[in-house]
């Protein structure tokens, strides 16, 4: 590519991991956004659906089968939809950045087993590549064709690979995900339990709340077990927040292992990544990852704890589900594949307080 | 009527104020509860929509339809439903209690102006008592048919009516009424802006807001004029709680007033009154009414505070949206009309902190 | 003791703690609040620090050292202070119950562990009862020293009495907490880490936070040891919320274990129980327990989740931790002890919602 | 000033609005922070208390008295402290921006009346030029000593500044004001009401709370009347939020003016403005100003509803407390001093959800 602008489409702009591709990528120098669709919205201005981008653009919505031709789409439609679609979206850009989570598993059992129903296109899965610059960056450089992983799924990825790489547990992984009501998407009113209008995301409801709404086996597990090959055991809960996922995952250290094993694991894991900090301090009110100032950034802190006597630790990550565990990592993606510096676009450093 | 306990149905009951009318009717020691309708979930469980309920009542939900007659009928219905069954309802019980909007106005004319749409039953209006004791209790001693207020409408009625009593204002007196998320209803995904379903309620986007949704010429507005006599305007703002509605009217003092004559006016006009505290204090964390400590309680708190200086003062009131703003204040208009001590069943405090 | 009031005091009844003692005692109607003591507020109104009793009571705080003598005395001072003059209470009346950590442990090496600190007074450990009538209520009928276990660790004893009854574990069992912030109480702005004035607890730092503030060997964790006798590791986390604690315990099944069993052994172990209730449904918002509809109330609310194809179990218990897992719990004991109804005084179920 | 960049320092760099310049700050391509100053924290890392800053800075506090000299300085030290202290302040640096309150009034008389104090310095009350550009831009060009409003003046002075150019309103203009947490700061804990530890700030009080703390006569009045000319009263609430600040101006339309006219008042005064946009629609959800949207962002939303029939009008005002209400607002005067593009280092918009 060249120094004229990239351009890029967003498919499924107006949710809320669209809006925030919109913002990210309208602050992007090296980008230009060329259209964002949405079947519902087509024709409206796109600030009336995200307020905070008043006086940044004037884009309106395209419908979806309006889509021309641009070096980069990124797909935020919903799951299945985007498999059922794929095969459009693929003669539309050379590059194609999925969020859903429908390219995100190699197998097609583990997919049937995780959500459901079969898989609509499996000869397809093996052609992506895993769309996590910490784990993958090397691939990402030459990748076509990248799938993000789920919000939880990156926080305990990247939060249990350095325990993963040097052997660090022994036995299972129990990961406790907690998580903001972003999560749930702008259309969560129309698609609550039984099909019909669910009240779950109702203020009211979900005000204060503290819902365990997978006890175990949450769908994400799949991709964790996938990527770390770590025996992982997941339940998730929603929390107040809006924004944040935390993931807090508790293990039997392996033998030999001690505190400064641990320590050592995740500095030389991830030394000189761009938007991985270690947070694990004696004192302080913010010793451990916490995603309330992570709000708007690209971050994924981790952390950890270790109990020598016990011989158990706690490795907690957090970040932003909308930005590092959506569209902040989906343009580090681009920002790999495109050989441009991995924090363009992406230096907001979060706010405190908040 | 015997001492038999006196029963009553609770029609629209799946709602917040319904849940709020079994809350405290399940535990008020004269009071049997018959019934509770909904159509839509009818034959599940009450304490499946009102979990707080679990282990207090077997009760199920009864389509509407098939209501008998009973002492008292409690009616937590939709606007417009309600005076389109109204006839239906008044044969099913000696005693109606409506919590809807559709009965508190007198004129039909002021309906038609600030419901957009003709009263369905004018000539049934006046036959309604307006249910609030601290205005109107003598009247509802007798009364068989009760409007009790909306939220924001009762809040600001209970703080001026000194005001109107013993002539403090000067002029058009200016109500900023804040409201929490539950007096949307649990319906409210449904009813979004333009008919279609909304994403106004969303926790995502409630959370946090202080949303302006009426500048001014808000509904209840029509009711405080009625019931003051004042030259009210007033506007509403959404703000973070699920409970409680705060109004701050401001308005030039009349002539002569100063702070002794408002405090004096505060004292004579609510000595005695069970749910009405004054709340204006010098120093302190809680100095003025605040909703905060309200949740669960009848109490409507109320305090002022003049600028004699400048002419003006302002009046604070605090309530419970679903208690003394709706389920609380009708069960004691019950109290007064059946001639019980006013605090039965309404006993709670609320809590601190919360 | 005789039909006359039975006269009990409150030390410590400044704090949150005090005040929910305040709140539940003033409206029980066998016990006449004698006392409450403050050193710091001495001579100024209860309803000062306590907004939401305001008009229910006139009682002014009295220094602790002007205490006469009571039937009951509720112990809400801080830890380290009750220990230090506890003989001083115990010659203050014949019954006396503890909500500090001070007597919650039996073995003084326990004790200082997890507390940092030799105990005072290590021989009169033994002498206190437990204060847990789901599980040593027998032993609650006659005793006169009782302390109620911390909230986290109320939560915690009564969501795993099944599994260590029934054998249902097999290894570690990992304990989640969150707590909300009441938990730090009033004086949490002077006592910051450090020994300073902390921020922790300020709302600009609070709100929305998920801090994991022990990863690790919480100290509540020896309480549930002792009370459970499975090998239990707790770490916990401050959660948005103001009230309310949530324990999510995880573990591997033991042989031949399976969901029915599971639910057998919570049917059977909490039948009958005034306060539990098995929250574990298939559908619907409150399928688990949670804190969010328990503010105010007794109640702890259990449930579960078996993955028998994994072999694991999630176990989930809930409270208010000012009420059940603490003021509330404590009155609870009171009842048993006097042999009073075990509800009395403690009606209240909950908002929804809230 | 030359090509090398811009040396600025911050005093007072350890509370929040310290905070929010060096966030600006570091981001800011044109500008060096070279020292930020705190004696309490003096020797410790600046990203210690501001952790979104972990990784982008490996500065440290500096004691005040050793700070050298500096192109501009920001000075963000506690209100009569800086006054205090000025003369030392102006000879570090060629220009002074000043964050606090106490160079804001121009009147000594008026200072003392709204302080309670008399001025340290009332000579150099005139040599401060007011910081915001809306209204000085012009002078603040040349300017060498700036001093930006409070954060409920800046969002009343935006939002009525049209009506007073215009002449739009007749009489008395009611300001209800609204604020975050944040703007208490990180030393709340210890200035509780009367001088001790209050708990004012503690998240137990201040979450859900609506806490009237100003129901008449908030100091930043003096500032608005002084900016506008207009008779301003206002009161001031405390709300849920952390960051934000929202206005709710009220008052009686002057003769002939209808709601075109106000429109058009509001689209001269502000076309073209960077950092103000105009918000008033008929409908979608955020048809007013609200900061929910606003955290993090330097936009000042301004918005207005009409009521011609009643002869009224509301004008509504939202920014963001500590940027275009503090450091936001402070680092656009220097873009402005320097003659730099308004929106450098200023450019984030927001996020939404949030």
């Amino acid at each position: 590519m060249t120094c004229a602008p990239t351009t890029v489409a967003i498919v499924g702009a107006s949710g809320y991991i669209g809006g925030e591709l919109l913002r990210i990528l309208l602050g992007h120098p090296l980008v230009e956004v060329a259209a964002a669709t949405s079947d519902r919205f087509a024709g409206r201005r796109v600030d009336g659906r995200h307020p905070n981008l008043r006086g940044l653009t004037d884009l309106t919505f395209l419908p979806v089968d309006r889509l021309r031709t641009y070096d980069v789409l990124f797909l935020a439609a919903p799951h299945r939809e985007t498999m059922r679609r794929i095969p459009y979206f693929l003669r539309r850009a050379g590059c194609v950045i999925d969020l859903s989570a429908d390219f995100r598993l190699r197998d097609p059992a583990v997919y049937a087993k995780y959500y459901g129903v079969p898989h609509a296109e499996p000869a397809l899965l093996a052609t992506f590549r895993r769309g996590l610059p910490e784990l993958w960056r090397d691939e990402l450089r030459t990748a076509d064709r990248i799938s993000v992983p789920g919000c939880m799924a990156a926080a305990a990825i990247i939060s249990l690979a350095p325990v993963a790489d040097y052997g660090l547990a022994a036995g299972v992984v129990t990961v406790d995900a907690r998580t903001g009501s972003s999560g749930s998407g702008t259309t969560a009113v129309m698609t609550g339990p039984g099909g019909r209008a669910g009240a779950a995301h109702l203020h009211a409801e979900r005000s204060g709340a503290l819902r365990v709404f997978a006890p175990t086996g949450h769908r994400h597990e799949a991709e964790i077990i996938q990527a770390t090959g770590l025996s992982v055991r997941m339940g998730a809960t929603g929390v107040e927040a809006v924004r944040g996922v935390q993931v807090v995952c508790t293990f039997a250290l392996a033998a030999g292992v001690d505190e400064q094993a641990v320590r050592g694991a995740f500095r030389k894991r991830y030394a000189g990544e761009p938007f991985v900090r270690i947070v694990a301090q004696r004192r302080g009110l913010y010793r451990y990852p916490e995603p309330k100032i992570l709000s708007g950034s690209n971050f994924c802190d981790v952390g950890f704890a270790v109990d020598e006597q016990a011989g158990r630790a706690t490795v907690i990550g957090a970040l932003d589900n909308l930005v590092k565990g959506g569209a902040g990592n989906a343009v580090q993606c681009l920002n790999v594949r495109l050989g441009w510096p991995e924090r363009t676009g992406l230096e907001f450093p979060g706010l405190h307080p908040n």
